[in-house]
């Protein structure tokens, strides 16, 4: 039976050899675009702080720095302090959600949301207040109104070390919803802030202190409150997107993480609201090694702690939808060559009625081949 | 030689037949997750008018309807008049682009631009004016200041036909910088405005004319201009990407499109900021047909155009980086399958070290005969 595959396989290779051939009377069109590799996660950045559950916290400086220019004046400064045009950004993205973006959980019912409102119960929980004084209640005010009468039913994703990518296929809330496709976190995401007292303006733009001696839910006032109100407010089937591919020795689920932390207690279990379905989504980045799949370590830990709250459970590595993602964004990356190879070849057929591409037969039979052996193998 | 070869054929599908056989033995874990397709570019929306350049204009009706209550307030009310929060929207954008966004032609020198001046500067032309009365250099002094100091850099890209994946592809102007992705381009993508005379708001809000009779020239007073200003300041190697697989029955090259009109002819020819060549790249949409080439009809057209303002020239149908893109965006379309299967295999051996697929080999050596055959054709 081997020997005969064997055998088989070398009549292939001689195929190849004829095919080959054949391929080089064809004419190779040399081009000499020079093309970007397209870092699409390059657009997204994650600001939601780590979550400080640890000891060691640093004694905060909230020494005033009022010899540094104005940052916010001239020319651009990268500081660790409030955005600039905090109140602008904020103001301008609510009316852009309502009345542009309109994310597929909106309907053309749905009440519009004032935006001064909204900003205005924001900064009152911050402006001229001391940043380590804040506490998951601080803007609970400000989530009630701006989550008022809101639920994602079978859209909700949530992400924990896969940021970009589901922010790619969330689509900005027109695919699923993230927790920062919603208004009240669309609003904020990738933001700065934090009040000072004693102040003309109220913010410091200078700095901002990243965790408190004291007080470590300072620093998750806002992401932890957020995170929370969220989880409370999905239904149905949700979907969990982790990263199967961490080289910071993290699990992909960790406890201690806003998805562990702040969502997954907080979906309601009964009621019309109940979420009946989590399906957990593992992604292996390519090029990168496997360190956690369905059914290992700490997806195990994950999926007892789902069963044990009623809700249903499945976990899926790597589905397609995000293969294609994956792999149009880590665009020199080895193991998405295959795609890139049979897209050639077949949009060469589509255009052109032809392949200019002869070594990709071979490459074909090279991947068919790799097949066959590992079945042999695991046979 | 034609029966040798076919001779192979049919060995090869012996061996397929057997290797579906082994494939049957490994489990087949049955999963039951749902998920939507991607849909990316449902996210993009491109409100650039068409060009009015004909003679058959409507008349238009200016008559105040002040019966119908204000589409600002309330429920949300889709209408054909100004963008609600036309202001803050700017302004928010303004800040979001130079303190977060940062497209990669903003160095870390480049000085911070006044977003209330700015916001002024359109306004004044704008509010309280009627809207035919708008012509090409209603917003010079917009434009001008803000651009200022601004030259782009072998990463300019424009796009005719092709906004969304354009727009995926340039990243927000982290890859690549698309009229859109500059600070004056970027503050009014995707909205409308028309001022109103003798209203209080200066605006209207419940519908703007889209042509004027007597003036074709109001359309494109923003976005004529703004393409126009956008190719006086790109330098060096610029793209364009075209469609390959119009439906609408225009060619790829249009005469009259935005590209033809405001853009080719404004590329600088000399001096240190000039084009020294342009990157065509012609795509074509999976499962829809072919219906130009590099190196026909339009397209040819364009070349000729391009040569002779001494320009280099290259031209390329559907380059690798942008395949990925479609078919990641084009979840569903067949022509798509070939790199679902082929990554699929891919990750599957990654992952599992194992095949779930035992369709693969047989739709791999399907593809595969497809290029024998259409090689043997091609002979």
């Amino acid at each position: 039976m081997f020997y005969h595959q064997l055998y088989l396989v070398l009549l292939l290779v001689l195929v190849t050899i004829n095919i080959n051939s054949l391929a080089l009377t064809i004419d190779q069109k040399s081009n000499t675009v020079h093309l970007e590799a397209p870092n699409l996660s390059g657009q997204y950045h994650n600001n939601r702080p780590s979550l400080p559950f640890s000891s060691n916290v640093n004694k905060i400086e909230l020494i005033s720095k009022a010899d540094i220019i104005n940052p916010c004046n001239g020319t651009f400064m990268k500081t660790n302090g409030t955005t600039c045009g905090l109140k602008e950004i904020m103001l301008g993205r609510c009316y852009q959600y309502q009345y542009i973006q309109r994310g597929l959980y909106l309907s053309n019912t749905t009440a519009v949301k004032n935006c001064t409102e909204l900003y205005e119960l924001f900064e009152s929980e911050v402006r001229f207040k001391p940043y380590c004084n804040m506490n998951m209640s601080t803007y609970e005010k400000y989530f009630q109104r701006a989550l008022e009468g809101v639920h994602v039913i079978n859209r909700a994703i949530f992400w924990s070390g896969t940021y970009a990518i589901t922010h790619t296929y969330s689509g900005h809330g027109h695919n699923y919803i993230t927790l920062e496709d919603t208004l009240a976190a669309n609003m904020l995401d990738g933001l700065m802030w934090c009040g000072k007292e004693n102040d003309p303006q109220g913010f410091d733009y200078v700095s901002c202190p990243n965790n408190c001696q004291d007080n470590r839910w300072a620093d998750l006032a806002f992401w932890g409150l957020a995170s929370k109100t969220f989880a409370e407010r999905v239904a149905g089937e949700i979907y969990v997107v982790l990263n199967g591919s961490r080289t910071d020795g993290r699990p992909s689920y960790r406890n201690g993480s806003y998805f562990a932390e702040f969502e997954l207690p907080n979906f309601q279990r009964t009621g019309p609201y109940r979420v009946t379905k989590i399906n957990i989504l593992v992604l292996h980045t390519p090029d990168l090694p496997v360190v956690e799949r369905c059914g290992d370590k700490s997806i195990i830990h994950l999926e007892h702690l789902i069963r044990d709250a009623q809700f249903e459970y499945i976990c899926i590595d790597d589905p397609d939808e995000l293969l294609l993602i994956m792999c149009g964004d880590s665009w020199g990356a080895r193991e998405c060559e295959v795609a890139r190879t049979a897209l050639r070849r077949a949009w060469d057929l589509k255009v052109l009625g032809k392949s200019n591409a002869n070594y990709y037969p071979l490459s074909l039979l090279l991947l068919f081949f790799t097949g066959i052996f590992r079945q042999m193998l695991s046979n």
